[in-house]
């Protein structure tokens, strides 16, 4: 299949690039590099070495004896993005090509506003390119768990069965999103289903949870193939945090009560996923939604995991409560359904102390690199300061206090 | 108070500057004037002659003897946003500053672009405006009853008890917009609620139905404060174009079956809605959300009715049912919650074949100003043709046919 993954460059953008070269697929990747640019303006960088995009591609070529084509630019360019989708006519695109961060959209309205210009215009281009120009392909966008939010039932995959006043219909799954980031990623969802209903395309949105991990079967063995891993207040996500402070020494900065569900995944179990979305395209007019995360587990419940395993290898980790820099619930309700992954063939790897004591020894390798000053939070969801105005009136199944 | 309404210049936003300068409160009015700039790029009009934004405002002056202070600029320019709302200070902002043509959004991907980047980069600065300059000040933002589309069971008023295997929540009504314009207005309302949950801001979102008339209690009599009246295919709303067809003799144009459902209200009734919200701010926090009509209509029952009304006054209309250049249900289940703002005290003025006939008696003064090839509609929803994908499984109660 010929296979374009926008975001090619990213922490899961490359690994599934090789994925799909592996696999024998035809593989076009776009990336503008601007999580690369975001880094140097943070004065941040990935753990792990990375090499530029197209020297990781000429050692994969090298060591695969396949090519992958690449085009620089941005999603939100349309009449570049039309250029790419015209000149490689893909079966499938795979959409990572968006700002990825929580916290970067909370730092500031021109922040905020880059978030949502690049994530929402760049999906909106991208639903007319394809609609002007490969009509019959099949879009995979990576949406996110964080959609949902923590409402006080069960979160179903996309739709639900609503049943109100003697009449029933299956309706979009209302969405609680706790950031601005996690708004932009709920307008793509929207946008996407439109474009299903009126121009009948084939999109599935995978509403992926927290990403753990960093090798992957074609990078491990080769530091050139690897992909990046961050670790700071802006792009780390909290299991690879944790380990990184194991090893430096940083105690573990656990969010407030540290009582935050949320649906977690091995980054090898994002490729296999991607893949089986990929070979099981949706029909044309289908909106498909599927949640993307193999195993829920708290905050807190990471934190002993990672202090647990680190313990084993003679770290010495503490766990800090910090005040809490985000407006969500510390103690909620949080039961998502994950199945129609399962169903197309997914096994699952789950997450015990021996991922964790892996992640611990690469880490160990790298740890010279680590920018300190750039792990705790910093950017606070309320500036004004006070935990927010939630509460069960909008599905948030705590009361949180006010002010 | 203090009021700041912005996109004061258009056909909703320049009445109730007046409305609310007649009644003594402080105005100001900010518009980019791009409304005029897009009728001048598709070569056409609003059928009443109106007044450049100074004039009008100078004659408002010579008239009331109030002034209201104007500001030329975007909404989507968080810089000149800022300077205003910090010069101003309002107390309440009513945000009527988008681009609101469902058409104008389908035309083509640098339209759809500008509608979701004017309104949802537009509305997301405001949020920081407001955050930083004026927390205590209350958003009436204007909605639309289009987010909500058609699903198979009663529309509430933005929120929905949701029950679900053994437990419940109140959550965001599930949304299908029903074109991109639409879901620009569906991530407003997600942006929206997110600020008020985490900032605590004052918000009222207005979900306001389709709106018919022109004159209102201080426009009327003053043709130099008249408001704007479209009739063109992208900006011209269902009856007031049905009204302006019967008098210079083109049939009625009629979408596909005109079973077509939506909620209706006159100009007069979105003046006094606003000042309704205006008077009895949202609480800090508080998200409110009220449906803005006062009666539903079928397309046909409005296309029969100013038939009626226009035979009495000598015309002979034609009703020509053409191929529906929308994807959308054209015979559905409707029935649409509106008690808040009947709670309020609004008391509707209905329609009936009176304020039709006034319609006609002024469409008649200025029939001759009629662009007359901008009426038959040419925008269509899907360009490969077929009625889209709607159907039971994603929320439409009727099943179109495919393809």
């Amino acid at each position: 299949m010929r296979v374009l993954i926008l975001g090619g460059d990213g922490y899961l953008g490359w690994p599934t690039a090789l994925r799909f070269s592996a696999k024998g697929h035809e593989v076009a990747v776009v990336d503008n590099f601007a999580r690369r640019r975001w880094h140097r303006e943070q004065g941040t960088d990935s753990l792990t070495p990375i090499l530029p995009l197209e020297e990781r591609i000429a050692a994969w070529s090298g060591s695969a004896g396949r090519d992958i084509r690449s085009f620089e630019g941005a999603v939100e360019d349309g009449p570049f993005l039309d250029g790419v989708v015209s000149e490689v006519r893909p079966e499938a695109i795979v959409h990572y090509g968006e700002q990825p961060s929580a916290p970067f959209s909370m730092m500031s309205r021109e922040r905020a506003v880059e978030t949502q210009q690049t994530n929402v215009i760049g999906t909106l281009n991208l639903l007319f390119s394809i609609r002007d120009h490969v009509p019959a392909c099949h879009l995979v966008k990576l949406g996110t768990m964080g959609e949902y939010g923590t409402p006080n039932i069960d979160i179903e995959e996309g739709f639900i069965e609503v049943h109100h006043k003697g009449r029933s219909d299956t309706l979009p799954f209302p969405k609680l999103p706790g950031s601005l980031y996690h708004c932009s990623k709920v307008h793509d969802s929207t946008n996407i289903h439109f474009a299903s209903r009126v121009w009948g395309l084939r999109a599935t949105d995978l509403n992926q949870g927290v990403v753990y991990g960093v090798e992957t079967d074609e990078t491990a063995g080769d530091e050139r193939l690897f992909t990046r891993f961050d670790y700071d207040e802006i792009f780390g996500t909290v299991l690879n945090r944790f380990c990184v402070q194991a090893v430096i020494g940083h105690p573990l900065t656990v969010y407030g009560a540290g009582g935050q569900t949320r649906g977690f995944l091995n980054i090898r179990d994002t490729l296999r996923c991607v893949e089986l979305a990929v070979e099981s395209p949706a029909d044309e007019g289908e909106f498909r939604v599927f949640n993307q995360f193999t195993e829920q587990f708290s905050v807190g419940e990471l934190a002993e995991l990672v202090d647990g395993a680190a313990r084993q290898l003679g770290y010495d980790p503490q766990v800090r409560h910090l005040e809490n820099p985000r407006v969500e619930l510390e103690q909620h309700y949080y039961n998502a359904t994950h199945t129609k992954l399962l169903d197309l063939g997914l096994e699952p790897s789950l997450l015990g102390e021996e991922l964790v004591t892996s992640m611990l020894h690469l880490i160990e390798r790298y740890k010279d690199r680590v920018v300190k000053r750039a792990i705790d939070p910093r950017t606070k969801w309320n500036p004004a300061g006070g935990r927010g105005f939630l509460g069960p009136r909008h599905g948030q199944s705590e009361l949180a206090p006010r002010g």
